[in-house]
This record gives structure tokens, sequence and C-alpha cells, in this order.
């Protein structure tokens, strides 16, 4: 952010009065507008259709030609759960009736809270949108366990299936941070339970 | 938003290509940038002393002078529960362990997601941060029903005591709309329940 979104002037980082943090304040006196930057939702599901679940093959960038569960960013005017089933059907053209949260990431370094729900097909159809290569069904044993996009898809993944097997599908929550970077923050940050 | 935050120009409301809703974007052809607009969350907690409920009064608006539970802004580059607690620590002076993610409601008509944590104190010092008049635990019965900020303080509070009657705590989420208006969505939003 370089320039006021109120007024087109130069923005520069400042801590204001009372704050305990850096923000984007516009250098116009008469706007001095504060910019606050906060994270992003990504909304998505889990969807299941008899023993199998539906996943995507990325047609965009990043991971390209990588498995994922659907999920895309929250739209305002929306609900986390109208969210998760847009995407459904954006990227993988198939309807969903959302059960409950299931997984809760918080990515720090990028500043994204991935909320995927477990769903379930409500029709057999799918097939692929626009940002999806392909789009099929997999058993546990067909998981392309090597070729999944991103660690918390694939967190998600073992989560169900062992979930499953125990007939219990806890909400979890986790921190992920790249590997090899400390994590500078003053909470631990372990799997959180329903208790 | 009138104006581009990268370069400074004005800024109008279109469809880009390939999207299906209206984004503002930037009318100088070098630029052309593209600006999301999404969701906020606000990451808070329910935090409990023995069989107490900590609360604070507020000393901001909205709502100046009632009652409610911690919580504000994520900030960017924390997770859920960091943010929880730090909103409990900045509120209430007062330091908690969270147990999970316990209420979720989604306010599409002002773009905010509030994630509701249940947590204990680890200490039984609290006061009153600056944005809080005051600070103290309540009782079931002490709670001041008639004086709480926000519908979706009261829904949690509420779920609280009952599930502590039932000895369990199902995370819930709820999409909370204006009295009076229309969801116009193609989704039911009903609370969803861990199953």
């Amino acid at each position: 952010m370089k320039h006021c979104s109120h007024c087109g002037s130069e923005v520069e980082l400042q801590i204001p009065n009372g704050d305990d943090r850096h923000r984007h304040i516009c250098t116009d006196d008469d706007c001095s507008a504060i910019h606050y930057q906060n994270p992003k939702i990504i909304a998505g599901c889990l969807p299941v259709y008899q023993d199998k679940v539906l996943m995507c093959k990325r047609a965009i960038e990043p991971r390209y030609g990588f498995w994922t569960l659907p999920a895309g960013f929250m739209e305002n005017n929306e609900s986390v759960e109208e969210g998760a089933a847009r995407e459904t059907w954006e990227e993988a053209r198939a309807k969903v009736q959302l059960d409950s949260l299931y997984t809760l990431f918080s990515l720090p370094q990028i500043s994204q809270v991935y909320m995927m729900f477990r769903g379930h097909l409500t029709e057999s159809e799918f097939s692929a949108g626009p940002e999806s290569l392909e789009v099929a069904l997999f058993s546990e044993e067909e998981i392309p366990w090597d070729d999944i996009a991103f660690p918390l898809v694939k967190k998600t993944l073992r989560h169900f299936f062992s979930d499953r097997k125990a007939g219990e599908f806890p909400m979890r929550s986790e921190a992920i941070y790249k590997p090899g970077t400390d994590k500078n923050t003053s909470f631990d940050t372990p799997v959180y339970r329903n208790k």
C-alpha cells in the first residue's frame, strides 16, 4: 500500500495514538485516514459422497496440477457456510449440504485463516469449474497423497479418515508456520480439540 | 474506496474478466490493479474463573456502557487463538488459556465473522484495559442480561450456561442478520452443530 484509498495521497507507516503497531496512515493533514489490514478467510469444504471424498486438480497457480479440496476467499455479504458451499460449486460444480466446521487453520505468516467444513453431496453430479483441471471422487486408498496442493489439505484429509474410523469428528484448530521459521509469538498454538 | 492504494489514481466498480461480482479497479491503464474486499475476523473469548464469566463494560462506541465479552479485530501475522488471547489481555488485563472454538457468527451485512473461544483465567487478576470502563466476574444469576452490547454475546452466554448444565460444549455456528431484512442468499443458514 502506497496511496490512501480515500484521497489518493501517499501513506506512511506510523503507530497511531493509542495503538501499538504500525498502520498505513494518510500523509494529507485533511484526511489522515488510518488503513488497517487484517487476515483473510478462506472457506472450504471436504465434500463426501458415499465413502469417497471429492477433490479438485488445480488449474491455477500456486500449485497448478496438484490436488486440493474446494476452498476460496470468503466474500463480503455472505456467511462462512455460504462461502464454503459457493466455492464447492465454483470449483467442483457440486452441491453440498454442510455438516459442521471441521478444521480451522491459521497461517500467520501469510495472514490467512482457513475454515474447512465437512459436507456431503446432495446430488451425484460434479464437474470441473474454471479453476479446476479435473474433479474426482477418491476413497482413502485412492487419495493422491504425494500430489496434494497444501499441507492443511493433507492434514484435513488425514483427520477425516482417522476420525471416520473412530466415529467422531471433533473440530480441530492449528496454526501452521512455514518450515524453518520462528513462531515469534508469546502463545502456544497446540491442536485445540473440543472438550 | 475512491483511489487505488498502489498508484493513487481513481478506481471504479467493474466486474473483472472471469469474475462475477463488482470490484474496485484502478482506472490507470498502466496499473489496472483489482482491489478485493473481504470479511474481517473478530476473535474473542468467554473467560471463565471458577463458576463465573469475565465481562467488560465498553468504554467505546458502539454500545458504550454496555457489557460484552473481550473480542476485537484479528491482526495480520497472528493465529486466531493468539488474537483472542491478545484481546482478552488488552480489554480485561486477564491471562487466559483457551479451550476450543465455541461459537462462530457470520454477520453478512457488515462482513464480519466472530470467532469466540472458551477460555479460563490462569491467574485471578484482571482489570479494565483502555477500551473498558469496568471488568467484572458474573455468575449466571448476576449476568446483566438487559445491558449486553451485542446479540452474539448474549447468544454465546446463553449457550454456555445451558451447555455447562449438560456437560458438553459443542461448537455452534450461526449467521445473524439485522432484524427485518431479507437474507437474500441461496443457502439456508441454520445453527450448525458438531455431529
